[in-house]
């Protein structure tokens, strides 16, 4: 059922938009792009494992049309490309690991050695972003700074790379939650007076949800990214099409652990939708969820070089 | 041994905090009030459910220091001082609520009329807001968006009216994720230009965890609330106690699920603390345990005016 | 809510069973003794926990008409009265406890001595329930078998001391399942010929059922516990009440995971009925209910030697 | 990792046991039959679900041992082949199914007339039984039980009917509860006196256990058949490979929960054995386990005839 929803998004993405004449004047950043506008959210563990690769092949692919995550699930993927990220285990031990710099995520290890590198290279990008705040004006918001993240990491491993590249919004309103917040703290003290909005990032958000023509939302994990996507296609009286993959469960009146019907009181999702919610680890899932829908456009080229 | 986390952090926090001569020259805001920093955090359900009136107590008699929450958690505590929300089912089907206007949260309702009052309350001040901004150069942070909030609604039920008066700074970096949002997003139509400045408010909050003298932290739900407080914490070299209260579990890599031990590896928590968490639904353990911590401190009056 | 259900069955419980002349010819042990039968069920572990002593005080003091456990539950009560259960922690290795012969159950921990003292106190007991088969012809089943270790253990604290005392009977089908079935196999060899007939005791817990007059249910935990106390509320139209405590989810298709209404297809709670089902540990929520509920019928003796 | 421990179970299975003279003299049933016993658990759930099929794939393929599963585990494999189950949904209302006759379980609908169909199947079954008690002294068990109700529904859809024509003992202490409970209850007032003894079958599975050469242990879900198969396994000093598939939390304390190192502490597994636990559905998990291992020593039969 999962597979119908996912095929149905990319039915109604394959065909155009139809724009009236006043739709054709808007922004182009508000303007639907196709009959559906997908929405992927993710938290930040799916970045930090595997499941990463198989949301860059989407970016890389234009197969989405916008992102939602929280700041780990930015700032892992640009670490991954300065250094790798190595499989350890749920049980190792806080004060084992601690004197030798590793910090685990679930059953994975990130060395501090990693940070480091990603302070090195993001430093000197904030920098320029505040003098470029402050010469031409710019009012930096969470979306356009991934964007610029995207375009400086130049690394085709990078999921928000293919953003950047293939035009995909990227939202994280608390981008500062993890290690790129580190930076921001600490770039407030050595060269102060960077400025992110995350008024002007509401409204683009809300903005393409609302002129959506039909919208999908794929979303793995809850917090956040599930409620902003949700939120967002309140605009639009609800998304036609919902897949989500999480663990959580409703008993503690959570919006993580909501069922699907929730959302339907809200008008976040249509009454005549049929969303399912699959109670699973996305790592086990969603590969074979892309892999029997959107990895099906894909030939493989016979030399081997793509994906 | 939740109780004794929390006696541990009141028994310090009972205490001065003995400022150096360079600590005493620190921005008030930064500067530790005592020999023990807590932090609250708690997901917007909590603020939905009867535990509002458990925090609000904590904030009305000055027993934390600082908060973390998420979007719903700030408004649905204002919407609650305009209209009541209502006790439902969780099984009550969308499908019958949406046309009665009514939105499901768990097993509450809140009928969108309490949404229309909270937009009536709201437009006005995000005007002033925005002319304030343009008039005395103000810089908005989602921190002085809650306390100028919590100074408007002028209710002694809001938890924020009592963080406004007696200083408590409250954190919400994604605070556009939710009604506020949408307020925000019509206002940037209405009657654009209002900025909200996340780095103002990370460095404020890095900065108040890098100089506490010990640190306790105190969270109910995962995601954002826990996540940020943890981060925080790190600037500090680790929090000294924490008590965690949450149904989520770690075999899918989260950071709402993860064991305290985990935080030990990043240096969030001490490697001598012995910090608690508890697998269950906040709304059955957390007012047990204010009951049998900082609640003692309080004498109810005889003739019962005081909670 | 749990606390009415609990009330309605003390409240029918304490009001005779107004038997027809038919039914005042049945067997004692089918008859019902109130206008309410309240089955109690519960795993092992609550036996291994502190539940226990909740337990036992119901049984004392006559609370409860019929208990379904599975073998842990049956063996840890009369193991506690030989030697005791320590605390210990979730994440004590097994390979650092096999050598020191201590068992992990949760966080407790059991020395393999406990069950030596266990065999020493039970092979007797065995032989001689073989001799009486022998020589009596006693059909033996666990229902019997539990009664008799009640009798034989002789000791206040154990929860099956005082169903012996109180004739309330107590079904086991797979008592087989754990140290008692480890002695069942080693006696098969050294003394053959034991048997343990499950068919009785199927007989006896469905007629208890179907010829109770009103029902509850109150059960913790899943499994066979939960199945077993509802199979047999079938045969008299479904439980009138219900109190159910556990941590399991429906998705997986479980009937532990099930919420009460899956019952009410079956028949096996009335579909008048208002059951509640508390995802909780219940080691946190039970002795809370029980306080509010049951023990208001006792008054703590003076001198302080009542429980 | 799950595949590297069935591969390894399947290793040693298609090597020959080297028995020992003393070995050689053992009753058939006891005897190893190669150099890996491997025990295969479920609950009920899954043989209500499409998970049947897989198990009947194994059972027919003499690809396991030994199996433990609860009453439903074997009641609704012989329902199956009078009559389907259908697919319905986990929120259908019960007060809607039961005038229609239809008893949920999870998302699955069950009518009626399945079990009074099963109820024709079985009666004469259990007077023929209770006839052979008497004339021939046959000690009836569940386990025996279970091999002649697999020789009577002689169907090739049904696991059973593998299991007895591959003398695949099959463990089920507690089969009393469900309908085949009901049925016995039933037949104890219409044509009493049959007998089902669980200490014969504890011995059996108990020795079993003990005489293996090595053992893997393949369990879906937790309550009596993970404990049944753990327990057994003491009798060697504990399994030598093990793959445990089932959603439950460690925190309640509970065996179904624990994590294998539990089980080393008790010797059930041994502290050089590697297992590991899926926090999954088994419905979604175990088939893709049994592609990528069991299955792949299966031909597919050129025109389609098999499987």
């Amino acid at each position: 059922m999962a597979i119908e929803q996912i095929n149905k998004m990319r039915e109604h993405r394959s065909k155009p938009a139809n724009l009236s004449p006043e739709e054709e004047k808007l922004d182009p950043i508000y303007r639907p792009r196709s009959d559906c506008t997908v929405f992927l959210g993710y938290t930040s563990n799916l970045v930090s494992s595997g499941v990463r690769e198989t949301i860059r092949f989407l970016a890389q692919h234009r197969m989405i049309d916008c992102i939602v995550t929280s700041a780990g699930g930015i700032e892992e993927d640009f670490i991954k490309c300065l250094a790798p990220t190595f499989l350890g285990d749920f049980f190792l031990k806080g004060r084992d690991l601690r004197p030798k710099g590793l910090n685990r995520t679930g059953n994975l290890l990130v060395p501090n050695d990693n940070y480091c590198l990603f302070e090195d290279w993001i430093m000197p990008i904030l920098d320029q972003m505040l003098a470029e705040q402050k010469e031409q004006g710019t009012l930096w918001t969470p979306s356009k700074m991934i964007a610029r993240l995207g375009k400086e990491i130049d690394n085709p491993e990078s999921i928000y790379y293919w953003c950047y590249k293939n035009e995909i919004p990227v939202f994280s309103p608390a981008i500062t939650d993890g290690s790129i917040g580190d930076m921001l703290f600490m770039h407030a003290y050595k060269n102060p007076g960077l400025i992110l909005d995350i008024v002007h990032d509401i409204k683009m958000m809300d903005s393409i949800a609302a002129h959506s023509k039909h919208s999908g939302m794929i979303i793995m994990g809850g917090g956040l990214v599930k409620h902003h996507i949700h939120n967002a296609n309140q605009m639009k009286g609800g998304a036609d099409y919902g897949v989500f993959i999480n663990t959580a469960q409703e008993f503690d009146g959570s919006d993580g652990g909501a069922r699907p019907d929730e959302a339907v009181s809200w008008g976040k999702i249509k009454e005549t939708a049929r969303p399912v919610k699959i109670f699973a680890d996305a790592t086990l899932v969603f590969p074979l969820l892309v892999s029997q829908t959107f990895a099906k456009d894909i030939k493989p080229l016979t030399n081997g070089t793509q994906d």
